[in-house]
């Protein structure tokens, strides 16, 4: 046991780990359709084919005029315009306006050659069919959106790497892109171990669970924006777990195993890595708590993940250590967003053990508007612990623990 | 015009919107297996059919004894114990452990009989092939999970309108549901109106701009976890306009018309929805900004929204006031989560009006460890203010604005 205990404790720490993601490659591209974007990472920089808006438009209902037609003007002297007709929507204006002339246009209508503003309905009356006076002056380019305000031909609009929102979807729309080019999905393959686990849809004997790991991990891959493939449960039997690993490394992008917390177990998975062909173990534990033992094998270019069987430390390394690399081989820009932080307040002290990142499930309870963050302290085999949590709190490697009040940042689940 | 613009000022505010939400019903329940219930809102209670686990549990590698066996051990003075065998995985022990008895364990394996704890492999040392010595004691219940600890048989473990994250479906296959009853996701009717809208695959003419609405809304409607159901444009016309609402009654749970920001096409579909059967106007018009011509009308039990057409506006009023009417027909039970807060701190003044809530769009900044809001400001007709900003601030209605320095709260975009 002695030699398996050393190697236990040849961990590294998280920024260790993610210097290990560039060297895994990006997977490939594909083109879909505009309805089917929403949350996929664009592959290409987008650039701006005709400006946006391609014309003048108005932003109130009301009459394009020259602005200096109306300089001065108030409810007690107001300005007379004579009024030309109506702008159609959608349609090129058939009038243009001179000093003193307006045309009744309405909201998004197109302003007619000469003028550079709309005075609002409401600032106006009618004085007969043809003439109006205006109650307020309005300075050129004012109630109205220039051509190429919003984005100008030749810029790019959105670069690759960014992960397509509502907005982004509908931007594409206007420039009518129907097919956009982005990353695939990842395919993540799941593995569980384990002799005492069975399959979800059998009655456990005795000393034996139901698998739970394929359903968390499946569903934070999909969280990830992943396609979690299954490869079922595997006994702790070295020739039977070397064929799935290979089945499952050359149908993914990246394969999840987890299961063996136990020590034998984990040292099984690290047997069966050094057998496959072209694979090279990175690390085996990480300074944090829960997940300490994590597997981390680079095979033929693909991550080869071996997490720890307790369902709340195999949750909390793909949250915290894991997606990152999912992220990275989907085409996600490094930094393409910046992270808001959710702050709560601690209402109990936390211990936790310098020399390790504790991750610390947090209930949130909001009183007298206080945001509270209260500890859920549990084994981490017991998933009633993350069904009653909302979020995580990070305690830093040099810290000894936090003092109920502190204020704290919480990362949802 | 004056009459339609003393309408246009009869506004409800945003407490009185959300009270318009229970009249309308839910949306029916199905049946979905296990693997497709990520996201989705769980119609019924789910009830522990069994304990969890349904026997005592070792979390640690070792050996299983009865805690006072160990009583006073310690590097000095070790407890020396007998071993009778080793618990196979997953299988029903076939030994017992009496006092000064131990026998060897991995993390998941069952407890044999009248074992109360495990000690940890750590702690023990081999003396010969039957007999070990532990260093330090172990209180009875130490390094196991007793049975039912996680989850009670007969207990309540999930309840109705929860939200499926990863951890409840991992829960559920813990209970071996493999086929799960969840509401159906709601299904939202999107109709763009507007005589300058021309479809997003055509070369807009002058005076013309592509639909944006229908892939921003889809893109809102789906990230609410419903089905957006497109049904093109229509032109201003009443015949056209109330033919195609009717059409998209008849096949959805909801529908949202965009489009209309002029007076004129606001009357319009005022018009038509007094004109459909069984529909009742609730509103229009909401103390908000961008927003304000916001029109709810109740048809035959199914909301029916009018937004503005400008595509901030749309957004808006669709992530403000919208998506708790998708999430209520969708089944989400009310406060079934509490939001976190996400603060920033604003980097310059904002000016609002009092007597409504404005949405300022914002962007963040991390700069020296401080997080900072940047509004931006621009038209509501510009969709490059939705693609910049990472957030919304909201301004209190008895607010007149807010100050550089002040610490928002801000919603995510």
């Amino acid at each position: 046991m002695k030699d398996t205990m050393k190697e236990f404790f040849k961990v590294i720490d998280l920024d260790q780990v993610a210097a290990y993601i560039t060297q895994f490659p990006k997977v490939g591209i594909e083109t879909v359709a505009l309805s089917q974007t929403m949350g996929r990472i664009l592959a290409d920089d987008i650039i701006a084919d005709i400006d946006l808006p391609d014309f003048r438009r108005a932003t109130m209902d009301g009459f394009a005029v020259q602005g200096a037609s109306t300089f001065g003007a108030s409810e007690g002297n107001p300005a007379y315009l004579t009024v030309k007709g109506a702008v159609a929507m959608g349609e090129l204006p058939t009038y243009s306006i001179g000093p003193g002339e307006a045309v009744r246009i309405a909201t998004g209508g197109m302003l007619p050659q000469g003028a550079d503003s709309v005075v609002m309905i409401e600032h106006t009356g009618t004085i007969d069919e043809t003439t109006i006076e205006a109650y307020r002056s309005v300075a050129p380019g004012q109630n109205i959106i220039e051509k190429g305000e919003d984005y100008e031909q030749g810029t790019i609009v959105l670069s690759a790497g960014v992960k397509i929102r509502p907005q982004e979807s509908g931007l594409l729309a206007a420039f009518g892109k129907m097919h956009v080019t982005v990353y695939k999905q990842p395919v993540i393959g799941i593995i569980s171990t384990g002799d005492e686990v069975v399959a979800t849809d059998t009655l456990p004997g005795p000393g034996q669970i139901r698998d739970i790991n394929t359903f968390t991990l499946s569903g934070l891959v999909q969280q990830s924006g992943a396609k979690p493939v299954s490869f079922g449960i595997v006994k702790d039997n070295i020739d039977a777990l070397a064929q799935k690993c290979t089945q499952a490394l050359s149908q993914c992008d990246m394969v999840l195993i987890s299961g063996g917390s136990s020590v034998g177990a984990r040292d099984l998975t690290i047997e069966v890595l050094g057998s496959l062909k072209n694979t090279k173990i990175l690390f085996h534990g990480i300074s944090i708590s829960p997940g300490k033992p994590t597997i981390l094998a680079n095979a033929a270019n693909k991550a080869f993940w071996g997490l720890p069987g307790h369902v709340v430390s195999a949750m909390i390394v793909y949250s915290r250590v894991i997606q990152p690399f999912v992220e990275h081989i989907g085409g996600t820009a490094p930094q393409s967003s910046i992270n808001l932080r959710r702050q709560a307040v601690l209402n109990r002290n936390v211990a936790s053990a310098q020399g390790r990142v504790d991750f610390i499930r947090v209930r949130l309870l909001d009183k007298e508007g206080i945001l509270w963050a209260e500890p859920i302290l549990g084994k981490s085999g017991l998933i009633n612990t993350m069904v009653q949590a909302d979020g995580l709190i990070e305690i830093g490697i040099n810290t000894e623990g936090l003092e109920k009040g502190t204020e704290v940042e919480v990362i949802p689940l």
